[in-house]
């Protein structure tokens, strides 16, 4: 049984808030044709501020891919090894008890990965399995989450160490002046999180334990949520299409929730969605006939940090630790969406002895 | 149960012979200062031809990061889908028979990843699980069937579909004289290859059944096998020091026979182990005492095809189904070496029945 304990979530220090993001685009693309309409939709994203890596003004200069990736190993492996700690002291663990370690990122590329850098540097034993999954960008959470639920399936007293770099602003393209790479500069927040996903679980230990699980391809959808790899790096593009991919999906999480809980997912007691950006939370509430307060963690990690890819669903599940209104026996379930599209979803108990 | 069953391996048409690869390279360097240790170096490869994407003198050009990419994209999706196709076909089995898709690759980067492609173009089911693994080199192929064995451990009957996509020549890097860029030039070669791991096997399967694993990661080995990020795409780095990562992994290999088969390596019918280059298996059979026989195959593919990455165990295993040789009951074990210093190791059983 896998049990998703509390995630630790950190921020790099430089904190920008939409207001200034406006004036830094509008100093940097000053005859914008389609101004007005960029600056509604900036003001539309409900991203209220978010913290990025560097401070702005560094962010909107491109030193090359090759510094930003260093920029990205630097701190990916120091905020990654800061949360790796702080998880494990929070479950009263060592590098020793951990038989999988996860890192999921797609906002830099290392070979070695970063699960080999931690192995080595914070003392994993030499057989701790990695997982490093660089491909599935926001999905990439949730996914690790249904990937953990498979291994502990197979191995009931191992435990997984999940960890999720995201520093979407090393993607900042100051050539690049098209509507949705303004509004994407906007949208996406940095940061770094984790969460211990336990087998065998003891008493005392609060979590999401993860009960059942679901993945989702949506056919010729690969234009939708993607990247244009070129040598200035990785170029993330997002077609307005994707808005409809929602309407695919809700019945694939209806389902899963009508199946295996006999239950609507309004019902359920807890929540836990990417926020992709406020379309998709609207659409997610309008396909799925949500009340509204069913997403409103996901509106609180999108208002204070913008959309941190896949790092999401670990904010959001860390908002339902932090409420402390959960009760032992409640029931909920995640979904993320990702480049493809790609859906992963799961849905559980929360476990509070 | 984890029965890996035959696989495909496919070439590029490009092939060229060792002796080619010397001439081109004496004239892109002709006043390299150790050019006659390059050369002997280069012949002391082992290798005799690989085949390659392109010809060899659009391999030794450097389009751009993005046309190569896009070069990686067109033809990656196109033998992999001929190679998943052809796997199916040898098992008599269709896409809706398949419950997850991995693809693993180090030798370009797409978000989506081909997994996502695949899934869609060939009509995969929706609910397919996609595995994409970029980060892990040489010890993905290794590393893959690891993670189906444990995911078949927790869902006995369902069937994995694995495909390795490799094309070493994308990373060309025609400014770079380094030694050991050199010889790496002349160490990798192209190829694209697949198999089935199937859970519930029948009455007539062939197939080597996994029945043991286990990982290895090498304490601050980081730069020993690695990629630099520029601009340009991806730069191999290889540390001479890799050489004694053997002597390290030998004791692992040999305890996991040990432990779980009570045999010594050399009492084991087959021997799947990853190429490297010349020097990785000497050491192999310096340090495992092994007899040479037990490394003919890696030779020989060393020898036909290059290093192909992570395809190489495959391809070992394939030489395996083709000699015809292997006896239902047959024990063997398998071994490849990755970035990191990575080891991912399995051993099993020769099913024939």
């Amino acid at each position: 049984m896998s049990l998703v304990t509390k995630p630790t979530v950190i921020f790099p220090e430089h904190e920008v808030s939409q207001d200034q993001m406006v004036n830094v685009l509008k100093e940097l693309f000053p005859y914008h044709p389609k101004w007005d309409t960029v600056e509604r939709m900036i003001r539309n994203t409900q991203v209220d501020h978010r913290n990025l890596l560097s401070p702005i003004d560094q962010v909107i200069t491109h030193p090359g891919f090759e510094y930003r990736n260093k920029l990205y190993k630097d701190h990916g492996l120091k905020m990654a090894s800061r949360v790796a700690k702080q998880v494990l002291d929070d479950n009263k663990m060592t590098p020793n008890d951990i038989d999988m370690l996860m890192v999921v990122s797609c906002t830099g590329f290392l070979m070695p990965s970063l699960t080999s850098y931690i192995i080595s540097d914070l003392g994993f034993r030499p057989n701790t399995k990695q997982l490093p999954v660089a491909q599935l960008g926001c999905a990439a959470g949730a996914w690790a989450l249904n990937r953990a639920y498979e291994y502990i399936k197979a191995y009931p007293d191992h435990n997984v160490l999940l960890l999720s770099v995201e520093f979407s602003s090393l993607l900042f393209q100051p050539e690049d002046s098209k509507i949705s790479s303004l509004i994407s500069n906007c949208l996406f927040g940095d940061a770094v999180s984790g969460c211990i996903i336990k087998g065998a679980y003891e008493d005392g230990d609060e979590g999401y334990l993860i009960e059942g699980i679901d993945s989702f391809v949506k056919k010729d959808s690969d234009h939708y949520i993607k990247y244009d790899v070129k040598s200035t790096g990785f170029h993330f593009g997002l077609d307005k299409e994707v808005m409809h991919s929602i309407k695919d999906v809700a019945p694939i999480m209806k389902g899963l929730i009508k199946d295996e809980c006999e239950k609507e997912i309004n019902d359920l007691d807890f929540h836990l969605f990417h926020t992709g950006g406020r379309k998709i939370l609207d659409e997610l509430v309008s396909n799925l006939d949500l009340v509204e307060e069913n997403v409103s963690k996901s509106r609180q990690s999108l208002k204070n940090h913008g959309n941190i890819a896949s790092g999401v669903v670990l904010d959001v599940l860390n908002k339902e630790f932090e409420s402390k209104t959960r009760k032992n026996g409640d029931t909920g379930m995640m979904a993320a969406f990702g480049p493809g599209f790609t859906a992963e979803i799961n849905h559980g108990t929360w476990i509070k002895n």
